[in-house]
């Protein structure tokens, strides 16, 4: 895309309001605009990140054999009365509202009352076991305070699955392959090494919960990691107890601030009890079905990731998840003969399957540097008279802040 | 994808409550499920065609250089004062909720207001225009009655383009070019030959707006149609002073009921005055931009679809928006060369890129094929003993009811 026609400009300043790092930075770099505390509009640069990561998560989960939908954000109070989770003292982040005819209703914070409710109609006989149904959609939760940018947002996307099993051997075999898939996930968005399993608290019907927490200094959350296994518990269960159960010694625990980007749970029969959601078994024998839910955030996920990556002169992304491959600079000037070859590279980019940010802005080279360094995709690619004059292209990796010169033809190779 | 894995299921009777047709079979085919009056969540089957339409949608609004964002469904009181439509005597379909502190904060209806405040920061000269923005996003509108399924829901999928334009001949050209694209998207999902391009009444700041209307018994509008030119008049501005600027003799045209499946809109500078969104011209001089905004709800068409092309047996999908190319049914029983013969076929169409649903539940025929009829997938393919014997596949075309016999190369050949 020429950034010429790209709407967004970066701006000096955040909104003076603003606290985190995440946003300040998304915000600078025009990737997201602040409606209020905690509640983010996407622009293009930003919506791009998040559906790169989207569509990491949705490959792993059709992987699974999960089968996407998308529940409604409006929910329905007498849905939510039978598992007791309406009232405010329960579930306290409930966005409430009301129909024109005073019928209470409320927004979704998750959904696996909906979802057990809709799963009623079709889950009959262990022949109809096991379902995987996932969904990207939008969440919304009243948070008390929401100084965390897009990594806890009042209004986020969020992306939930729940399994639906015959029996706990069933669960357990599918929990496992969850876990794996949330693995390579964190991997592929670039948060592999810093992403720990963690066990956490679980609830009536298993000991623990699995997080996956990383180690981020804007984080709300303490884990205790064992750096050999890369496993951690959250300080919320470590005593000794969990520390028998996991096998670690507490001496060989880290501490570390971390976000929690994911999570797994093991619902056993908690809902399916509530709903009457039972089926008949090869003896023809009515059992309740056995539930899981994992979790991530796709918005949580992007803000960590700036988190984690950025340095003191902007955004620094994974090439997994950056918005364009590549940032092809223009310093044409007044020279025809350096905008044609710049417009030429642009368009072999793009004939190769290439995206690339063309800045064909007329602006000053350290205005289109700056500029670049702030927006943060992976590789800066610079066409000036004296790169034509050499026959190469300046080729600069962000992360590194590493110069080099290549042909064309190498840098397509590279970047393909 | 393998008919034993989805979850969804047909059923015989839609919810007693339910009345409109659309919802109706949506529901009794398995393609949603509905949460409350007008609240509608999307299954398996029900998410493919609504993105199907999304895509066909898509990939036009980026042919008109439109830049893809997505704005918050929570929105800020004090930017919708600035408009004077937070009143909900003015805008009549708020959802309102609050924050913890009390703050009041709505759902939104639409987002002209919210895009017009982020623009603020990104345009300043003439040199910013034209730009073009849209969104896929969730919009809440409290309907007092919500009785026609997804064609008017009060939790609801939309597309929503904004233009913002220096002059008015400019806005006039991309007008024209949005105008061209809309025929297109209804042609593309199988609507172009009932759909009408129709005068409708303005606002401050132009005569008329134009909608996209399309026959339809379940409508909700009246329109005259000039059957000639396939232009319409929405009876609400149907006078003598409109009939003169359109052209058209009252003898001419056709009363229809109809449903509005898009509208385009010349705002003026209702919003960037009231916003303060100017931009400074060639000259100097700060000038307000002129804007346009440009919707489609994507969920409405599909229910739209739904009640044009529906017969008694069920739902009746055009090509472009069908769940899936092609339904397989296998009638294999006990036989395993049946089985082994439609599970390679299943194959074969999907190495050939053709996803097809494959029934290969263990079912009688006469269930598989009155399913078939009601999921409404175009082409239905069986694979039987019989066909085995003569060496050919029955295929059925859905809408016409034709069966004729294929092989498996010219099968491939037909649906790619």
């Amino acid at each position: 895309m020429r950034q010429s026609q790209l709407f967004t400009k970066t701006r000096k300043d955040a909104p003076k309001d603003e606290v985190s790092k995440n946003a300040e930075l998304l915000i600078r770099a025009g990737y997201i605009h602040k409606e209020m505390a905690g509640v983010y509009s996407f622009l293009p640069l930003g919506l791009r990140v998040l559906n790169n990561i989207v569509e990491i998560i949705r490959e792993e989960m059709n992987a699974l054999g999960g089968q996407e939908i998308s529940m409604t954000a409006l929910q329905n109070k007498e849905v939510w009365e039978k598992s007791g989770r309406w009232s405010d003292d329960v579930l306290d982040v409930w966005f409430k509202t009301e129909l024109k005819n005073k019928t209470e209703i409320g927004l979704g914070t998750t959904h696996e009352e909906p979802l057990t409710a809709i799963m009623q109609g079709f889950i009959k006989s262990y022949r109809d076991l096991p379902k995987y149904a996932y969904q990207f959609q939008t969440k919304f939760r009243n948070e008390t305070r929401a100084k965390s940018g897009i990594m806890r947002a009042r209004e986020f996307l969020m992306k939930d699955l729940y399994s639906f099993s015959r029996t706990q051997e069933q669960h357990d075999e599918f929990y496992q392959k969850a876990k794996e898939s949330y693995i390579r996930i964190f991997k592929t968005v670039g948060l592999g090494e810093k992403t720990f399993f963690t066990y956490a608290s679980g609830g009536s019907f298993s000991k623990y919960s699995h997080e996956f927490q990383t180690e981020c200094f804007a984080g709300e959350d303490l884990v205790y990691v064992d750096e050999k296994s890369k496993v951690a518990i959250n300080k919320e269960v470590l005593n000794e107890e969990v520390l028998k159960d996991v096998g670690f010694s507490r001496n060989d625990l880290v501490e570390k601030k971390t976000v929690e980007v994911g999570n797994i749970f093991n619902l056993g029969t908690r809902f399916s009890e509530a709903f009457g959601l039972n089926f008949l078994d090869e003896n023809g024998e009515k059992r309740p079905v056995i539930m899981g839910s994992y979790g991530i955030g796709p918005g949580r996920l992007m803000g960590t990731i700036v988190e984690v990556f950025a340095d003191d002169k902007g955004l620094v992304w994974p090439k997994n998840v950056a918005p364009f491959k590549l940032h092809l600079i223009s310093l044409a000037g007044e020279d025809e003969k350096v905008r044609g070859e710049a417009d030429a590279l642009y368009e072999k980019l793009a004939i190769a399957g290439i995206e690339s940010l063309y800045d064909d802005r007329d602006a000053r080279a350290g205005e289109k540097f700056a500029d670049a360094d702030l927006i943060g995709i992976p590789w800066r690619a610079v066409i000036s008279a004296k790169t034509i004059e050499k026959g190469i292209i300046e080729l600069k990796n962000r992360a590194t802040g590493e110069v080099s010169e290549i042909t064309t033809d190498d840098l397509i190779k590279k970047l393909k």
